[in-house]
């Protein structure tokens, strides 16, 4: 075999689900030089990203990290700690996340309940509460961004049932961490897990994770060993514990680096300021696509202003405009997940991503594919009603 | 709080257990504009990773991918794939490493049965054949090149007794795929795993990975799900695969964008010229070591090249000394692990740490060391023994 060429990648603009544009300064961190996983230089990094991320997650959780894997790993790490065979979790599947968190608990020996709703919806907090009552779950566990379906899962009220029955609340944040509230103190979220190249702006390959004290009692009240060496947080723990710093496995430095200057830039610009941002950005793309006829397929109050799942206008070829966009324009977006293949287009505005110029940019080249496949599109329409209500 | 400010790794020579020095080139790679996961481009350097795994790996496997999470994933990848609850494993321990993949298979139910050595000791064939028709296991699981002993198992004539048995043969290359032969076909392994940060000197983060047809003929034949669906490998393949690609998790994007450089780099060199380098260098280090009167812990004959674990001088402080190498020469060396703590260091001379320049830099400074700390060694003894024999 002819040795393949040096990777040269093009140089995309990443609005689909994820990864997001990583910004040249990150980039730059990934690239420092390596050092050992026990160096003191990196045990230094461990503490500084620990103590940035739980800004990031406003808590003041003693354990919260960055598992070694992207992001579904920080959800399997989250069930398979928190759940014992024969334990019940209360699942909401919404989406593909939700399924794909039944089946990380299934696969452990939880007794899963399931609570599904159609792809786009989200739950009350009453229906919640109601199975809760009836099942009382050791975990509920509840995806508060759907990257598949582009909904928001409102969360404020729903730790006080589950508590109220005994129970934990696990949350996926995988795609809402930095770029919408979450506030895992104020909305007493025991366990939660997220991935770097959302709204982070990092390249994937960890998995931020964060721990109440009430999550570890119970970790700490297992009699059981957890089913994963690689992920059990009783060994992860004590390497990123700063008093005892046992070696576990070797962390991956580079991204540890990026993830750590990732943080930087989130907290340079301030939580705040980054809400506001996608959330001005993502109502000025709302209001571009629906002037060129596009229709959103989540209600409008439980949007995500991250990533925006829009029907494909009736008679387009989901995959030849997505093709055109990578090709023509080096845009990628996201086709739809499940049951939404084929029907549904995923914009992400995540991130370094979620800029003016970008949905300027997607609302124009947009508009060029789908005049092409022959939509009646009023010209520039898009453009021109983005930023102006 | 007040934030960190921007990370600054010094420049180490890492010459620990791993991870080990990163070539400016595979640095590089890792800085390049991230694309999304299921981007063309990033299929492309899928497709040619594995094939460049296989000739690393020397296997026509077709089941040949980079797991995404750092060795010890690939070890648990390994193992969960290839063992259901009840099922025996045979397991040789004579080190941390061996040690550890008895607890990943305890965890998931395996009948484990050990076959133990003290440390830096390896096994015989026969006492592995005799274990073998006693207890006919599914799977025996070896370590090629012990990373806390610096001891290696000899493999070549292993899996004919396991294979005899119906069994199938798993080994730990974590340490030597890269700097040793790793003869998956010609040994008839079938499964191994390894790691990114060792003799393939890329960054920690990815374990490449392999299964024989007669690996995945068992896994296919599994009644239960894998306990892990991070590690499933009936998904991840599928993501691998250049059929179907079905998005499973988002890959490390520019982890694999280093390990194809790191891997580009191993093969320009060739295979067995880095094993020849690897060789000379070692027995320099050996001959130097040993004109400074210091002695391997390992048996001649079944010495690591890229892991030389010696006894620390009497009188000597481990930890004082390890400093000194790290604070005034920026040279990393590991200490023992598990019973070899305090006892014992670890020297490792993998990829591209493993230079005759190094080799001679370390003996200086390792004098020096031991002349502080008032050790008698012959001045310059170390470095003129080093490359003359």
């Amino acid at each position: 075999m002819t040795l393949p060429a040096r990777t040269a990648p093009p140089e995309r603009i990443l609005m689909g689900p994820g990864p997001s544009d990583t910004p040249a300064r990150v980039l730059s961190a990934l690239a420092g030089p390596v050092v050992g996983h026990l160096d003191p230089f990196f045990l230094k990094v461990m503490d500084e990203t620990q103590q940035m991320l739980r800004q990031v997650f406003r808590t003041e959780n003693k354990l919260t990290l960055a598992v070694s894997g992207t992001g579904s790993a920080g959800m399997e790490a989250c069930v398979v700690n928190l759940i014992e065979p024969g334990d019940k979790m209360l699942i909401g599947v919404n989406g593909v996340f939700g399924g794909r968190m039944k089946d990380v608990a299934e696969r452990i020996g939880a007794e899963v309940i399931t609570l599904t709703r159609p792809f786009g919806e989200v739950f009350s907090t009453e229906e919640i509460a109601a199975a809760v009552a009836e099942h009382k779950p050791k975990v509920v566990g509840l995806v508060h961004a759907e990257t598949s379906t582009g909904a928001l899962q409102p969360l404020e009220e729903i730790s006080k049932v589950v508590h109220a029955a005994g129970g934990l609340l696990l949350v996926d944040c995988v795609t809402s961490l930095g770029g919408l509230p979450v506030e895992i103190d104020k909305w007493q979220i025991d366990a939660a897990y997220s991935g770097t190249q959302k709204c982070l702006s990092c390249p994937p390959g960890l998995a931020p994770v964060t721990f109440s004290e009430r999550a570890v009692a119970a970790m700490d009240a297992r009699t059981t060993k957890v089913s994963s060496w690689y992920l059990d947080m009783s060994m992860v723990r004590n390497y990123w514990s700063n008093q005892s710093r046992a070696y576990h496995h070797t962390a991956p430095i580079s991204m540890n680096y990026a993830l750590h200057e990732a943080l930087r830039v989130v907290l340079e610009e301030g939580l705040d300021n980054r809400f506001v941002r996608h959330r001005e950005n993502h109502l000025a793309l709302c209001r571009g696509l629906q002037a060129m006829g596009i229709q959103y397929a989540v209600e409008e109050q439980f949007r995500l202003p991250m990533l925006n799942a829009v029907f494909i206008p009736e008679g387009v070829d989901d995959k030849q405009v997505r093709s055109r966009l990578l090709n023509e324009f080096g845009i990628e977006i996201g086709g739809g997940l499940g049951p939404m293949a084929g029907k549904t287009w995923r914009i992400g505005l995540m991130g370094a991503a979620c800029t003016k110029r970008n949905v300027l940019l997607f609302l124009a080249a947009l508009e060029d594919c789908l005049r092409d496949a022959g939509c009646e599109v009023t010209p520039g329409a898009g453009v021109a009603a983005a930023y102006r209500e």
